[in-house]
């Protein structure tokens, strides 16, 4: 692995899908039309932590609804798209316009939707519990599933390799990750 | 399980009860008489990319309510009873009526009320937390819980049988399945 | 054990406590100064089993609040009572007035508040998450904790041992036991 | 052990943070922006009794929204602390004002926020799934989770340790701690 930590020093831009990976795969309909979704607090303060220490974090989800956006914009993410029928199309458009190395680029997912951009990807990884397709072609697996951690075990793994992962909370407090506006 | 394989192949209907089969039996009730439910995202692309196969997914459940419904409709599934009293009758009127053969109808609950459909189908099927008396009759217990995973299993099962599992998302993207309207 | 089924047999009333055996204890208050509770769809099924078949299910909690009502009359139960800030006065009131045999009075609780009436009953049973000091004065622990089928459990139990328990549905579908006013 | 038992004798202050400690770090965005969350009946019901027993417990939380708020003083907690940048700073103010002894001092966290406070105080703890940091620096990591009971546990220990728990209910009944207003 001391191989897999060396590529981690070197990513470019964390691109996560939501269902299945920020949550456990559960979706709880609404009357009025919108669902709700149970995300992880631990999770939540890793990727706002990330994103002051200036790590790319992207979120491409095929699913919307007015909670789904603001929890991201909540937690600082600059660059959540939403609704996203086509994502590898998306996403070879954002790593050629920014021009990004696909080598150094971590996709996070869980189910057959994100193969194509895992494929795409020179790192892709998944929850513990994602989609057999998926556990196959990822270069590392979580231990933790989708809603139980698995995002902050892979924001927690880059920081450290990149020597980010501090003791201080920098500024971000749960007060950043869990309260309302 | 050779044997098994090869009935399922031959499989012209899958019926799904919902509480406890979707969802781990757990209800919600809200102030207003709605029950919320929670559903699980797997289970979901797997429904909406069966269906986009042309395989028949039904739903027979005693529950009812808006996001019940809703539920189905956004999946893609044309029959979807809900509100049934007697699940047998309606069930055998189905089955007469298409000149389906029963045998090879698929029925998957978790509770004694689905009992008699399942000594009906020739393929009757379980989540691993059904009742004891409904595990008694299954031909299959998933390993997956109600909610956890089971109607993936059984439907990826099938699909596999019937060599209609792909590699890619045929267009069904969790955009189908978790996006508000 | 036998001497318990042969106890089980002549039981005149199964009294529940609501949180923490009738759902895994979690509460989610509302802005609207409700709760929502996470109710079992198997438990609620062996509830209005059990009130079919004319055997005495009494609800007494702590809580109160239109959701917590309308569970128990949507299951058919009859005697239910809640905001109960005593409830060993309450349950003695009940035995004495009715002329029950208080040896022959099963009490399901969880927690410190349900001590008194634990003590007081011939047959005190608690799911398997119950306090320490539930655990220690109970005839039998379930080996399902609070919401997660203890409910179930006890009744079936009740309901075999008495030669009730059913192979059939007697006309008590899920849509008693989950659909929307 | 014994040494932890007698420093639990002296505890002057039970701090705690809320998500990921009474809860299990799950936050259900809704679309009206606030947050709802799911507590534990039997962490409410310790909070609720050692209140009564005159035991000072203290809520410092990143979090704020009208559930959060309402939800202890429900429990009879008079300080909360709610929407906290720095939860250092507050609780040295606390500590001095009230010439407490910062090593009597219990603080429960589960994240980088909460580790401060945890190398300030005199007894840090937290629950079984806390971060790794925390988990290092913590005197005692209790074997529930959040939302699991870990607070239950903790605030057991002490009343105990202070002869505290007692086998009555002390008139805090499941209607102080689940009802709704």
């Amino acid at each position: 692995m001391a191989n897999f930590k060396e590529e981690l020093e070197k990513v470019e831009a964390i691109v996560f899908d939501v269902d299945g990976v920020f949550t456990d795969g559960g979706i709880i309909p609404l009357a009025n039309g919108d669902f709700i979704r149970k995300y992880n607090a631990k999770d939540g303060y890793s990727v706002a932590y990330a994103v002051r220490q200036g790590v790319r974090i992207i979120i491409i989800s095929g699913g919307r609804g007015a909670t789904l956006e603001s929890r991201f914009q909540h937690l600082g993410v600059k660059e959540a798209y939403f609704d996203v029928g086509d994502k590898l199309t998306l996403l070879r458009e954002i790593v050629e316009r920014d021009g990004l190395n696909k080598e150094n680029v971590i996709y996070m997912g869980d189910d057959i939707p994100d193969l194509e951009c895992m494929n795409y990807v020179g790192i892709p990884v998944c929850p513990a519990d994602a989609a057999t397709e998926v556990i196959e072609v990822s270069r590392y697996v979580s231990r933790f599933g989708g809603g139980q951690g698995c995002v902050r075990d892979v924001i927690e793994q880059i920081l450290r390799a990149k020597g980010l992962w501090a003791k201080d909370s920098l500024g971000v407090t749960t007060s950043t990750v869990a309260r309302s506006n």
